[in-house]
């Protein structure tokens, strides 16, 4: 029997290429070898953005579009969407009554993003209790792995922790997951900070051709190398961090030519323009296909949400038998 | 249209005649008047006994019993199980969301329960959470009106903010319960406590008639009437408690006999335990019979769950719909 992966997005809406070459390609490896359930984390998006959800069915929507545009493939993976399996808040509500309140308070991210994320209300008993959502979500497929970045390390601990205390309870329900860290490049945005929607430097996953082009000639590069002949300086130049992303090995040679001002900013952008073209144009190209029949999407994921109900409700039978309820 | 009703005791098994007076007689009585929700507080009991679940699901068909047997009419009422019906748990995780953390800590009965239930862990972030689920239960059925004691009122005004928070961000969903104070005479333990299981102390709705004679004459009387003619002092003798709850009218009278020394203790334990055998004898018929049954207990509830679906249902649509989920 394959072994089990739960991994998840929240939908911030169209997917930019960070979000790719961060989890999206791993994604897309991962299913032929594992039994993958892939959730548009929509219930998440609530905890931080519960004075705002107009969008979030659209965003849903959209997020799906780049996945199955990058690769995901329904026909081997489930793809759903939290918020249409109700198992997530049965087993939310269960797990919230054996968490203790400490276990959330000493969460590493809890008072992190208390600093970090600003203009939102984060006073909520629902963001309090992220952990339990997430450790709900991953122990109702009996995932046994979890790929995620060091960030979210400790979320997986707290999951593994919340699946003993309930197993050492009522007895064994709960698998308990093990992290996945995968090594992923940073993407940096066009203007050097990480890739990031809310700055506005993002390259989305299926860029129209001249918008690509505008935003590769906007890239920064070394502001010491004004002409071509100057010796540049690769390391902090965005076009020559999407060579390292693209062809490694050529970006070995590309150093030494940049830092020995045998080449000018203008032709390595023609380059990395074409790598980004590509690499964009048939994702984007299938894009628009998948997004001009909206109920083709919209099938894909009440299959996906059906699937996703039946293996949920099978633990929720297990959990209640062991609840005695 | 009838206006709703919610109300629910937890699943602690028999219940005792304190429940009755306290608050069952009540629920007969509404049930004419009003459209009733009479729940089965089964998820609530997780809150501070998640440690040991084994006897929740024996103890809410013990309860549903004796709910029937008092006269509680599923033909009228909805009589059903909190953890059948998901839309509780749903609920509880969207107004999770919404719920400051402030608003549970100010909570009065959030410090007065650490400080009164001794030997349960209440260190538990789905216990801070108990008013948010009691919330969930009363507006999923949008009720009207919820009958209460003076303790529970601090809950129902949490539950109108709550209500009012939701529908300010989301539009206009829920209703604004209102409580409906309900005076209830006191029923004492016969020790003289209050009457309450864990003080061993109750007579049960369906005492059999030798455990019931002997609890009357052990019921705690004025120690300093010994004889039948010492005057007495009826204020704190339970088995003038009784006479006060059983007929008022007539405790006006037996006051005085008692303080002028007329009458002696085992005359009065007499005819409090011929009220008492009126009162029970006929619950106790109903509810053995009940008890053969347990296939048409547990259809009787598998009936309200449906029904009690049905309705959350309804109101979950409005509140996704609301969300624009």
């Amino acid at each position: 029997m394959k072994k089990k992966i739960l991994s998840a997005m929240r939908p911030t809406g169209r997917l930019h290429i960070g979000h790719y070459f961060g989890a999206l390609k791993n994604w897309k490896k991962l299913q032929d070898e594992y039994e993958c359930f892939y959730m548009v984390a929509d219930l998440h998006a609530l905890t931080t953005d519960f004075a705002d959800t107009k969008n979030i069915a659209q965003n849903s929507l959209e997020m799906a579009a780049d996945w199955l545009s990058v690769g995901i493939d329904p026909s081997k993976s489930v793809v759903f969407e939290q918020s249409k399996v109700s198992a997530h808040s049965e087993l939310f509500l269960i797990l919230s009554m054996i968490t203790p309140l400490g276990w959330l308070y000493r969460c590493p991210t809890y008072k992190e993003q208390q600093t970090e994320i600003k203009g939102k209300d984060l006073t909520g008993y629902g963001f309090l209790g992220y952990p339990v959502l997430m450790a709900s979500d991953i122990l109702l497929y009996k995932a046994d792995i979890v790929p995620v970045g060091q960030d979210q390390l400790a979320h997986l601990e707290f999951t593994r922790e919340i699946a003993r205390r309930f197993n050492n309870f009522y007895g064994q329900v709960f698998v308990e997951p093990e992290a996945k860290l995968t090594k992923t490049p940073k993407v940096p945005g066009i203007d050097g900070r990480k890739m990031s929607k809310s700055y506005g430097n993002s390259i989305f996953l299926a860029e129209d051709p001249e918008s690509l082009k505008k935003k590769v000639q906007n890239m920064f590069t070394d502001p010491l190398k004004i002409k071509k002949d100057d010796p540049g300086h690769p390391d902090g130049c965005v076009v020559f961090a999407f060579y390292e992303i693209f062809n490694p090995q050529k970006a070995l040679e590309k150093k030494e030519i940049c830092e020995n001002g045998k080449m000018g900013c203008a032709a390595c952008k023609k380059e990395v323009l074409q790598y980004l073209e590509e690499f964009i144009n048939p994702i984007a190209r299938r894009r628009k296909e998948l997004i001009k029949d909206k109920g083709f999407l919209e099938k894909v994921l009440e299959e996906g949400n059906e699937k996703a109900r039946q293996a949920a409700d099978k633990t929720m039978r297990e959990i209640r038998e062991a609840l005695k309820f």
